[in-house]
């Protein structure tokens, strides 16, 4: 066995560095939204085995990490803070754990999103220097989504929208919900396109062998959930819409060449009624419609690839606390092979433009 | 529309270089074997939606794309080797196109891949400097296919296995398919793991946007097996053996980094029956267990960040003919950006040593 005894090595405070280290992808929850989860997998009426089995092992295992982040996720005050500092973290960006209200019904759903927005735009409004926020919506009523991210944005302050991949198997490349789109290009913020579990249609054989989370299906679901997207023509409809990959864009920008390879392929060859002629290739909407983080991926050779391709102003700093949070990580990550010019645009000031930011 | 009018530009033959341009997996099959999927496309017995859009598409679509491929897979003479010379390919690794056997029922899939194992060699007798040749087995017979394998490789010189991914929805992480592995270890010969379809519990919201193939669905599944192998402590059980990973190694070198560090989380946490402590990272059994190729990765970028992260040792060329066959991307990988001792191993040299190719 190579493993070392703990994820999380004890690691001193990171070194002082002329930039802001501002984590764009930060996941809280109220613990009201905790107990709603223990209801809905007690009730046993969610067709969901990726949820079954995240939040029996969240909600209920013994283990370091899942004891760990179960205190850390519903913490937006002094803890958090004090583990901000001891990391090095000059802000964070919060959004509401993944799946948020995804798996409610549609009325719960809506109200719930609207209360964690309310107790986010507080914590901010306490920390305005240390906390931004991101507005949680509930795709299952999209023209209220609509509304609740423009209250959230016009009248709390929030800078976004995070959307937890899937709602019940379905994506954003449905034009049902495409109010919500329509909504955030109105208002000029970015959607966080977090990722969730795979649905029931997706996850069989990951679920298999413990591959249905953050060690592989999440970048599954939510890298197609982009390109479900980019292939329906949702930025030819919304041209100035942004979206944020995380997780080192889930692994698209690897793939840019063999995408727009098949792509091209696909449409030419007419082989999809899903796949039509649209106004731009991939790598196009790649480099123009969406930016990415390094949430998860402290690693400098994948996060340089990904500026590389990608260009440096598209690629930000992240964290993914608290289900990762090593202040080694920070360290590391100061240490990437990238100018001075660019690693200030990395941690700082990609975040500051595309999340509309109050200097400080 | 941005897209060229055609997928392969009628390019110029590619340079002479200091190198042999050895491709790795290039595709073939016996034209019975499209009469075959034919069969099982129209019997309608066949629980799969994946072969059922992809043959519908290739055995019927009248669109270039499908033409040309149906007419370049069955031959493996004069129209082959014209077409390598036209495009500057020294040597083809030929392997039986995907999904091979593994949709037929036992008896014939056993029977059927040592009828084109046979064809294969005689194929590589006839142009011994121009083809050499991996064997396809059927692991629906696990035990036969551990025969045929040890009969292709000492009675025919083919120079390894190819498998096409799951079998019925199964993974080669299952013992009971590990006296394939077992053989190949003792012949010490390679297994390339081709991409296929998903099987049906891994499909569902990719064919709903034309993502289920080569775009995507391909990489989703052939990367996930490769993970279910690894974790499962195949590598434990047989140490000296090597598989093979074509498409920039389905992105998982992109994922080095996650992977080892969301493996050890899930092992510590107790989380999965299916994930126990095994000897080695991820990231350890893919730079000693597993090479990679270019096939359908024409692109620098990609292609340099696998060497810097497994290794120049690890990484070798491939055209993926005919599904993909453009002149323009031989020529452009001779200008990836890597030394000249490191594009020789790429072209030629870890070629002939994985697969113990003879000195032409």
């Amino acid at each position: 066995m190579s493993l070392p005894p703990v994820l999380h090595p004890a690691g001193s405070t990171p070194a002082a560095v002329p930039y802001k280290r501002i984590a764009t992808e930060e996941a809280w929850c109220p613990a009201e939204m905790l107990d709603l989860y223990r209801g809905v997998l007690e009730a046993g009426t969610l067709d969901d085995p990726g949820f079954q089995t995240m939040f029996s092992f969240y909600l209920n295992s013994d283990s370091t990490r899942a004891t760990e982040i179960r205190d850390y996720l519903v913490d937006i005050g002094d803890q958090r803070l004090k583990h901000m500092d001891e990391r090095g973290i000059d802000m964070q960006i919060l959004s509401l754990t993944s799946p948020g209200v995804q798996v409610f019904e549609p009325e719960l759903a809506t109200s719930f999103a609207a209360l964690s927005n309310d107790m986010l735009a507080e914590a901010v409004a306490k920390h305005p220097t240390r906390f931004a926020g991101l507005a949680a919506v509930a795709p299952q009523q999209p023209d209220r989504a609509a509304a609740e991210l423009e209250r959230s944005v016009r009248k709390l302050g929030l800078k976004g929208a995070v959307i937890n991949s899937h709602t019940f198997g379905e994506y954003l490349d449905d034009p049902k919900y495409w109010p919500i789109l329509e909504a955030a290009e109105a208002l000029e913020v970015p959607i966080y396109l977090h990722p969730q579990v795979p649905p029931p249609g997706l996850i069989g054989p990951l679920l298999e062998r413990g591959l249905d989370g953050a060690i592989f299906g999440f970048a599954v679901e939510t890298g197609m959930h982009m390109l479900r997207i980019m292939i329906a023509g949702v930025f030819d409809r919304f041209p100035r819409l942004q979206f944020v990959l995380g997780h080192g864009g889930e692994a698209l920008p690897f793939w840019l060449y063999r995408l727009d390879y098949m792509h091209r392929a696909g449409v030419r060859s007419n082989r999809y009624e899903s796949m039509r002629p649209v106004d731009r290739t991939i790598s196009e909407y790649m480099r123009e419609n969406v930016s990415i983080t390094s949430s998860g991926v402290a690693w400098g050779p994948a996060i340089t690839f990904c500026q590389q391709v990608l260009g440096s102003d598209r690629v930000m700093y992240a964290m993914d606390y608290p289900y990762q949070h090593g202040a080694e990580e920070v360290s590391g990550s100061d240490q990437f092979d990238m100018s001075d010019a660019d690693k200030l645009k990395f941690f700082q000031t990609n975040a500051e433009r595309l999340f509309k930011l109050s200097p400080a």
